[in-house]
């Protein structure tokens, strides 16, 4: 902490994961200012200890920038886009990148970046938005030395698990579209499991307590199983970012000619709960997909 | 295990599964006797303790039967079949059926044996040959409260966990599907996930060291993953196997009108590995099916 004192922080992106990020590192004692496309947020983070500067002023100064938006799109409009950030940043200022990126996109940043004279970290983050508001988030990076070096006062304040993956962008990335392939694997194969154990007369709940102490569990099954269970689909994670992510892997494995049939049939089930109208609910309703195709209720269905 | 001292008990079949629970009924002081079609299986097991009783002498006498064979069609031809078991057991004497078999079949076994006063318990096993020997299985297990009171000394020996689900065959079944479902798709999502990781740049060294500590990782991710980081495909567990368990799951969905496409994708891949020549290596081969569609070279592939 005491490395960050002189150090000034931007954080980009105030939704869940970034305003827990961004009051992680003012609870560390970081300079630390934020900013979101909604202004609320932004008051938010400042009434909790955040810098009250506007944005370029911020940049000019700013020694590291955390960059914590939705998927590569955002993340190129914010970092090269008319009026982009890149562009009002000091020389050798590092971009600590958080969005879930094909590996060839972040690959792109760190070559543009450091031909404006700047670090780019390939950084993307696991652990959800109550982790990232204690700073003990899990961080899959890659990148130059001079970018560790540089990020980490933000490091040491955002994460308690941070894997080295490599001395380029790229790495960091590849392992997060891992992390999620099988993430969403693992969410539709829990859905699937438990509503053809509905077909052969098996309550959910009782198919929650015996997996997850055998050899069929996964954290997915432990963590979403109990939401089917309880048919409370309260989105903590929801099915539009399982489109999202294994959209990525898709693509991604497309291009490599990588075959990926788990992955594919995962992402047309999603797909379909995000057809049905359900794309904001929690991920573990892919369930209400596999119950609707088998004529089958699920716990708290009425009708 | 005082309970089991007046009890005679038989074991058929003598693999790795039921050697293991054979002896660890010799160990708890159980009476039993262990039949096999490879004799030195037998003698084995009687130089550690079995009874050295014929057949059909240890069937008159036993109070409890414990089937541990490959499926179905083995259970019904042991049971049932020309000279089958339950033609020489003792009336009131229980049945434990530890084969994965679909739920209709163990609703037809208990079915028919109660036609011939005996009784009969649902109970798939899970945990594989230490813990068998161990006498620390889990046990999914449904039948009447008559079949659990015949069964107890059995159940005391063999288990660490026996799961109650159901006061009739078909639920400790239909549970031990659900499981095997499962934990083929883990096992294939797996291979998935590390040979595309390989296809990124990832070494799957890596990939299993990262993902294990994140939320995409699953109980079989953690324990065949190494498999394919070392390039070891000693079987623990065969591809064949999960040819067979997926194939009973996608037999009793298709029957229940069920969609179960993750399955389905996961037994194609064991499918082709075993088309591949891997049937009878590890289930992680099944990595070698994705490597090979991809032009990928995997841990300890030679030229």
């Amino acid at each position: 902490m005491t490395a960050a004192d002189d150090k000034t922080l931007c954080v980009f992106g105030l939704g869940s994961m970034g305003f827990g990020i961004a009051t992680s590192l003012v609870k560390a004692g970081c300079r630390t200012a934020g900013f979101d496309l909604d202004k609320a947020r932004e008051a938010d983070l400042q009434s909790q200890g955040g810098l009250t500067l506007a944005r370029d002023e911020a940049l000019a100064v700013a020694d590291i920038v955390i960059i914590v938006v939705v998927n590569a799109a955002q993340t190129e409009a914010l970092l090269f886009g008319e009026g982009g950030i890149s562009g009002h940043m000091k020389p050798g200022a590092v971009v600590i990148s958080c969005a879930t990126v094909p590996p060839e996109f972040a690959r792109s940043c760190e070559t543009r970046l450091d031909a404006l004279g700047l670090l780019y970290l390939d950084a993307p983050i696991s652990g959800g938005s109550v982790k990232a508001a204690q700073g003990a988030l899990t961080m899959m990076t890659s990148g130059s030395q001079a970018a560790y070096t540089a990020s980490q006062p933000a490091l040491d304040a955002m994460a308690t698990k941070v894997f080295r993956l490599g001395d380029q962008a790229g790495p960091g990335s590849a392992v997060k579209i891992v992390n999620q392939m099988l993430a969403g694997i693992h969410i539709a194969a829990a859905a699937e499991a438990i509503t053809f154990g509905i077909s052969q007369g098996i309550a959910p709940a009782s198919t929650v307590e015996v997996i997850s102490e055998c050899a069929g569990s996964s954290w997915m099954f432990e963590n979403r199983g109990p939401h089917i269970a309880d048919g409370d689909y309260t989105p903590h994670s929801a099915v539009e970012i399982f489109v999202k992510d294994l959209g990525i892997v898709s693509d991604v494995a497309r291009t490599a000619r990588f075959s990926s049939p788990l992955t594919a049939a995962a992402l047309q089930q999603f797909l379909a709960a995000a057809g049905m109208g359900y794309g904001r609910e929690d991920d573990a309703a892919v369930a209400k997909v596999y119950a609707k195709n088998a004529g089958l209720k699920l716990p708290g269905d009425s009708g």
